[in-house]
């Protein structure tokens, strides 16, 4: 292999002569190979950090600080990547030590590259521009990199929330079609009382609603970030003006609304936003996790279970049991969300880890958040459409099992009191009468009230009714 | 013992005589003996059981639904409630299955045996009053609990907020106190650029503000109750105008704007707000925690260690080694924030668990809540008055630390570019040389510049300077 | 209230004239008050304290080291303190910073005060017995506490591992009675093969069984003390016989096997086994909440779930519908499973944060290991009693469930391949035909066949037959 | 691309028709995509698959289910696969619905199409040999996925245990090489009493072989395994002596001590031996956590800090700060530890979500056991090399920072009490005197004893003087 020499602090170093990246990333490649997914596995990051250093560049420029000759060359640089190119180049195993210091250098190294070939240079030549003094300049990995953190996941978050909103609409369609399936509510897997199973998909897709909100509002808070605190906050090399300049462009080339962080020594060592927003993937993960249980339980059987819904086949289910097809799909989201809550408490050791000004683990958090959407999104859009789309119910099924429970007493309760309805309860399920039969044995209601009330339909709401109160 | 004899659906069953509780409590109390807990030990959560039992009578009586005479004497009963009486009462262990049952029918059964006392009746005499026909009229444990539960962590976070608010207000003190004290940063353990120590104070305090905003935004999602729902949230047995007007009663009573859930179904066995309120405390446990790990490192020592600054000595530290203090406070800190983080995982656990219409683990969620606030609200009092208020700075140690290091680099790296800067620090390290000597030598700066540069003041901010770039 | 003056350190303070321990121990009392739950909540904690004080004055006192008066008075006091007294002289909150140092101090000084009365003194007259100098001479808390903490855990096992064995034993009774209950096997929650009630009771059983030896192998590390290694492990201040003396008469006193740790730097510092033990019984949780889903899954309905086993009933299950006896027990089982879950991640994070040559979060693990144990005992005595004992078999429903069921197809695969069984379980499931009409009006297998391979009996354990393959 | 058209029990499907797999893996690709890491990422697991699928067929062909044809043709497809043959093919996503049955029959088909090609036939021609009615005979997924599960992790154990065990020779030898250098030891980061940074190193290394030991112990439950159990663990579809037979060829095939478990019910939906293994995983990582976090704190500085090691330099430290070395290696070992201690948790929450007669949640479990261990091993091999090697001390730092400490006193308590001592260091602390001239100032001990007992060497160990104690 071709290779060209380069040189930093440790002395000199081999590098792929083709290779964008120079000898900081090289080492780095070296030094960690902990989980084999490189930088590039997550493109949001990668343009992140183009956003950030031609941000950078830009406000440099503007205070004087980076002559215009390099500006451009970086910056057009940084709009390449952003476009898609040499996302490859972007290396380094994702848990790193250094605080990302490998990161943001991978990112310094390539587009230094790539500005030098702009400006008629070769790769490494950068005595004509450097990835230290020219891209970096003005900042640190320390401001850059939780800065470039907080874009890509907000970047990320987009689709996903496109993706849940997908799921949700499907759900709700599934409620409407739904909407007129009586059958048993159940509480604690004991018969309660009567619902329908639209309502049951209604409340799936409201749940998961809620979270859109609050995904926005985690969203917000990562808009606020430490661009132009450099090493520890307090803006060490820097323009007094230069913070809120490079902050303003990159909001402005970003399209997110980014703005400087009112105490940048908090803001440079503080995972709060990010704890923060892995708490709320986590809330989704259990929401998505306890109707992925719904619909297991739901779907159970086909005949020695409960059954009220069918869910789609889409494979055969047992190697050894024929025609047996099983809940596959909702299972794979069951185990994403296992993983995204595992997830969450590698996000919360990390957190708790920073010491002083920083926190050197941000790198296993970003690397958690940006692995948990990733794995949500896919598994929303598997559930919605390998699973929910084409749900069917069983009306029939739904329909018995009503008819046959006993749960419907609940509605004779303000009317005949707790007590004797627990009493006829207990015969009705011990003597296979019906709680009609046994009700009209005592004279407690008569037939025209017991049919007023005990349609199932008027215990789906609340309702007015012209009976007296017995007792 | 004198008892007297009580009956429900699974028969008759001895009661102490003089309990204010009834048989279903006593029931719970002997099939619950998990933590010793029991639901005393939160104040919170009787008074809240009390509001909402209050609430739902006023809103039965101006129904219609409960005549007035029951109506005043359920209200009374629970105004004493609410002002501390019979607290004691209220004996069911906190962990408990049937998801609140056994709390929902400890306050009907105490309320109503109260009640009954105002009625002139005795103990027992629910064919005046009762539990499950008056007091939980128009409820089901599946309502009227989770609704408690919101207002219950609502009353907690106030004085938690009120402690935490105090504790920031000390550490800003500090920051103050400390303003002018200069020391190393540091990033990653390691010696990094200068800054003071009130700067590290103040970003304590801001960091702590932040999980002010976040806790009241939690509580305002917990003002969203399923009060109304009654079994699985079709509001089933109440009327049309229940649901609205109880809730308005408990805004009213309560003093916090309780409004309905839109999606009373959803709202019954969504978890969702009690699990992003317990991500919120866990993320205030995580930043308690980092900078209890803060204080222990910089207080390290006192002679091989840090110590750049004193806490405020509380107990003798060691049982063999004399003169030996150690950080307890931040210590026992720390390890309230460990729980903290354990019990927001329980509150997981049991939020995932939920099974169709219904969390039957509820009772841990709220158990767990309400001890981690009440922890952390310990720990916070404590640090802010065992630890906070006393801290010194040792000013000596943190010139002196300062003065030794060869941070101060990073300041020149505008002016004389990266490479020389590490170049000139690996020396620096190896020679015992200082740093203004070697660029002197080198003549990269004259002394005048590095005069302007290495003073620790101006690396504080960032500034300007009237040096021009060398390399 | 009466005081009495003491002395130390930091100078002098009141303590309760009547109070047996000192002024340490007034200390950490007002220092820490974060759980609430003092040292005496757990007798094994205080009888394995006294233990350790014994073996080490009677050590000493071999050695030359401690006079006969004063060893007689201590090892005198401690053993009354092993009978039972003064526990309630215990008084520090678990979550104490210090690393211990509180609850050995509440030891030294409970017993120096004691072992003083021994000797006609009045309390605090230490300088006729010292709590430092003589009860806890040759020792530091950093060895004497985390050796009474592994005798503790091991004094708590004892009953833990008898009330686990009363429980399987139960599951195994329940095994046998239900040994001729054929019925449908489940995974994935559809329909399998058939099995026995008895076969799932057994399993139960068998699975606890294995941690039943787990724990023993994991108390058996924790056999393994530092004891001797004083303040970092090496033994500073003691005789070079004294740990291997003081361990012996340890293992005498307390009837455990103790030995000394090979490498007492590493042991002082070493939560690994603390660990372990953690993760034991956090696996056994992980059963006993599995074991508690499967009986509430198992007995879901009565009349739309499952309902092939009925609990006993234990208290009513709902404060608004009649008749509703929700599977309470299991429930508390499930919330008790998952705290000890919870409990095992603070065990985790506290050893985490060990650092050089100790762990000052050693409070927080010893807290949580003997909590959850406390918990775990509770639950399985409360399912064993009130829950498993009690479960009834419904037959009926049992064998109408398999009856209906197509799973038994499974039993032909061999004979008529698994591409035939596909086909004819698919038709079979939409047409509401039976496997058995099928295959006869395929051709595939005759009545005498059918009969052979369909009975339900022969499918539950491996069989031979005399059928030829058809494929 | 060209196809080739399989069939199943949901109907036709086209399959690359240069796959080796089929129609059901094809379905189980498009079905699931949340981890991007299939099967073959893991090659223990391939092989274990094909052993299992061997083991299986032996055992068939021995009593005469399977002809000798098919049988070779299947054991030579198999050792092909173990040979490293056709992993590629393997390309299931590891997170999967199914219970690992998309895992068996990416197995079942690959074998059969191999199988299929030594006969002469092409691939899909399963009217020759079939995945499910020959490869997969007497099997279920429920028996044959976790089998081959419980083979893997021991296949991947065993580089990980000579991973560790080079990791430890290399502590050990390090604890050689310091043996010499006396240092102060620090508890609750405070300092304590002298000890060397040999024994800091050799206590590392004592620590981590007790793991080596524990790893062993979870390997051999792994041993006990369910082949033969069929579907639920009832052996249906098996001759009586298969079960027997095949898990004896499994361990002649495998090299690995494979027994039968004894209650084959259980052993099926048992998910406790996978949940010890990952908390010794778990353990393994605090343990390697915790030493890092030691080495960042000796080696902090280099100027204001500990600095008593010196890590060896891997990469620059900083984008920003010239010279500035970091902790890299360890900060990616912290990582690790902390990725690895979520994955188990995960582990814990898939195991408890078994229901019933199986562990839908298997295949998360295996992926995350499979997964930490091979990070593990990534990082312990990154540590040795990369830093534990190259580590060297600060002979001067260690001995100026134990010069300046007042630690020493520990060594006079026996002699001069803990009161008098206590007072001495207090004054020595604030006055700056020295614990040697306050000692003689008071006339508390004589130069011959102080020289005796305050010399750092002495208090390495127990040992035995000739002085009296004095007070």
């Amino acid at each position: 292999m071709k290779t060209r020499i380069e040189h930093d602090l440790l002395g000199d170093k081999e590098v792929p002569a083709d290779a964008w990246y120079g000898i900081q990333t090289q080492r780095a490649v070296e030094n960690f190979a902990i989980t084999g997914v490189p930088i590039s596995h997550f493109p949001e990051l990668v343009k992140a950090l183009a956003l950030v250093k031609m941000a950078a560049a830009k406000a440099n420029n503007k205070l004087g600080n980076l002559d215009s000759t390099k500006t451009d060359a970086i910056i057009s640089a940084c709009e390449d990547i952003c476009g898609g190119r040499l996302h490859d180049q972007f290396v380094v195993d994702l848990i790193q030590g250094g605080a990302g210091t490998s990161t943001n250098m991978n990112a310094n190294e390539v587009i230094a590259n790539l500005a030098l070939e702009k400006l008629g240079r070769g790769k490494g030549e950068y005595q004509y521009l450097h990835p230290n003094d020219d891209v970096n300049r003005s900042q640190s990995t320390n401001d850059a990199y939780p800065t470039a953190a907080c874009l890509a996941i907000q970047f990320a978050a987009d689709p996903l929330i496109d993706t849940i909103e997908s799921l949700i609409a499907a759900l709700s369609k599934k409620g409407v079609e739904f909407a007129d399936v009586v059958k048993m509510g159940r509480t604690q897997l004991q018969d309660a009382v009567p619902m329908t199973l639209g309502q049951e998909f209604e409340a799936f897709a409201v749940n998961l609603s809620e979270d859109i909100d609050r995904l926005r509002e985690a969203c917000a808070l990562l808009c606020e970030v430490n661009l132009g605190g450099t090493a520890i906050g307090t803006g060490i090399n820097t323009h007094p003006e230069y913070a809120s300049l490079a902050v303003g462009y990159l909001a402005e080339f970003s399209g997110k609304p980014m703005v400087r962080a009112a105490n940048l020594v908090e803001a440079t060592s503080d995972m709060g936003a990010f704890v923060l927003f892995s708490g709320i993937l986590r809330r989704f993960a259990v929401k998505l996790g306890k109707m992925a249980n719904d619909l297991r339980l739901l779907s159970s059987g086909p005949r020695a279970g409960i059954g009220e819904i069918k869910l789609p086949p889409m494979q055969p289910g047992s190697s050894i049991m024929p025609g047996k097809v099983n809940p596959v799909i909702p299972e794979a989201v069951n185990q994403t969300a296992y993983q995204v809550i595992a997830n969450d408490l590698a996000v919360t050791l990390a957190a708790e880890a920073g010491q002083l000004q920083l926190n050197a683990m941000e790198p296993l958090i970003i690397y958690n958040l940006l692995n948990s959407m990733k794995m949500l999104g896919s598994a929303c859009s598997m559930l919605e459409n390998r699973c929910i789309q084409g749900i069917e119910a069983d009306r029939e099924r739904c329909a018995q099992l009503l008819d046959q429970s006993i749960g419907t007493i609940t509605a004779l309760v303000p009317y005949i009191g707790y007590a004797n309805a627990s009493r006829i309860a207990q015969t009705a399920l011990h003597s296979g009468s019906t709680v009609r039969e046994l009700v009209l044995a005592e004279g407690l209601l008569d037939e025209a009230e017991l049919e007023q009330l005990l349609s199932p339909q008027s215990m789906l709401a609340p309702h007015l009714t012209t009976i007296n109160k017995k007792s």
